[in-house]
């Protein structure tokens, strides 16, 4: 029979179902619908160069000559940067306007290709223009928290093809947020210590979980992993913030991210896949206790009923073989 | 622009974008795929009447005679009822082995109907037996937390067509319900009063997300609703087990729950759909503070990296026009 862990950091319980058991090699991820079939160049694409639509540029990378990386604002956002802020609260009903920023990252000029064969230099670019935009977004006081992430393929929830990242600046801190952090305190006023570090040296120490380790950065599967190919990607060095990351840091973890998805790339036929980076809510007092990471996530499954009802899920492999899977896995094209 | 509003229940924010706002009518839910397009007998079927299996039937409903509803073990069970409970934490890695129930509600003899054309007595049938089986699964010491929710239609997670709900017997307290009890056990503490009831008072008096009123029951869009036809049924009297709910407002919630599942048969060319009974954990004490209810929620949507993000949602429609579209809503097929 299986089991059930739990996350030291989130508290959250996961089923892992052994007696469904499949092999990680079985496991079939929903395939990406972007890439190397599409032309290079679209016509009726907004991110391609030549339709760019100058209104809604925020930054491009680098400043002068041809772009690599644009940031620009989303042309339907579902926040606005140029509100104040209001908040109201009679006693039942909290509203907050929708105030804040909802950004699109153009990760390249090519309208099909894709992070996992893109070089390491392309995709620390990326990592270093959504820093720097991070770091924009968070001096604006009215700003709580930021998100950044990418949706690959359709089936992750991404609407257009050319291969992007998102932003967001938001007013409130999200209440999963909010816990995550209060669920962090209280490990660390229990034990003096980070409750992030604590998970990262024994993943270390006992490795079979890992799938990369670098000088900065380990990547490895959670013990308590809500999916196949959950994946995280986490620095060794204690920081609360994203926005803090070193330059060699970044390009570091640039490597590390590029490897991870030619893994998937390679291994698992180029899955839909979800990233995230994690960083702690700006104003909060949580630099002893957060830790940044970045989290990648293959869609395998959908939600249903039992993820709806009870915040759990059902992995039907273990966390221990999806790593040597992918420790193990190709990061190159099999020679013909 | 749109805001942001906040469940005063579970304190999660959701944008209400109205910026990209869509009338109701023009919200396509994924179309459910089950129905009457399909026979009412399959061989092929565990389900159907003649090809039940056994040995792993746990009830049926009446007892003699053919059965209108059945329970049976899940054939691949993520949960093994046999298992003591066994937990075991280093200081790292907690995990419990995967003790439960997990189980199958056959709510019809045909394989080709649905809830929503279904007589209430069916309906109501449905619901005593998912009560029948909680009270006996509930009486277990190894259960802390017992589960009901149905998946309609594959995009809702269902595997087979066959209509059924499901139930599963948890030896954890999921930490997202052990959060949404500890918000409401802040909410008694600092007003004297259940948060829900709270809610529920100001939806009667307010009116306008209110879909259906019966004598036991509300059913309305929630103010903060995740998504456009997010639908929740709650009893009047406050009370925080489900499995405590009377004979009679059973009865009245099959006629009040079959009514909303027509409107969206009707009005949303039955759509793919989760419902989950919330049920407070069995040895809590939140009798004061938990509310039980149901909910429904019609997918529209999937969720993306935001959402993975945030654990907020984006709901393009304002929760007051998808109300007063069910409130008006078909229940009846239109006339030819």
């Amino acid at each position: 029979m299986g089991e059930l862990r739990q996350s030291l950091a989130s508290k959250r319980w996961v089923i892992i179902a052994t007696e469904r058991a499949k092999r990680p090699a079985d496991i079939v991820p929903r395939a990406s619908d972007a890439g190397a079939h599409l032309p290079e160049y679209d016509p009726t694409c907004p991110f391609c160069p030549g339709n760019e639509e100058a209104d809604l540029e925020v930054a491009r990378f680098p400043e002068s000559g041809p772009w690599q990386v644009r940031i620009v604002r989303n042309r339907y956002p579902a926040l606005d940067y140029k509100l104040p802020v209001e908040r109201t609260f009679d006693g039942v009903h909290r509203k907050i306007n929708a105030v804040g920023y909802h950004e699109v990252l153009v990760e390249s000029p090519r309208h099909n290709t894709s992070l996992a064969l893109e070089s390491p230099e392309s995709v620390a670019l990326m990592l270093i223009a959504f820093q720097r935009r991070g770091k924009e977004i968070a001096a604006d006081p009215r700003i709580e928290h930021v998100l950044y992430f990418k949706n690959h393929g359709s089936f992750a929830g991404s609407s257009l093809p050319h291969p992007h990242g998102q932003l967001m600046g938001l007013p409130v801190v999200p209440a999963e947020i909010r816990e995550r952090a209060e669920q962090a305190r209280h490990y660390y006023d229990d034990t003096g210590t980070c409750v992030f570090c604590t998970m990262l040296r024994a993943e270390l120490n006992e490795q079979v979980r890992i799938v990369i380790e670098s000088e900065h950065y380990a990547a490895f599967i959670p013990f308590a992993a809500f999916s196949p190919f959950h994946l995280w990607i986490m620095p060794k060095r204690h920081n609360s913030s994203f926005l803090e990351a070193t330059e060699e840091e970044l390009a570091d973890l640039a490597r590390v991210l590029r490897r991870v998805l030619r893994k998937l790339y390679y291994g698992l036929h180029d899955p839909a896949y979800n990233f995230i980076i994690r960083s702690a809510p700006l104003h909060d007092p949580s630099r002893e206790y957060m830790h940044w990471y970045l989290t990648i996530v293959p869609r395998v499954s959908q939600a249903a009923g039992f993820e709806l009802a009870s915040d759990m899920f059902i992995n039907s492999t273990l966390p221990e073989e999806s790593a040597a899977f992918l420790r193990d896995g190709e990061e190159e094209p099999r020679a013909a």
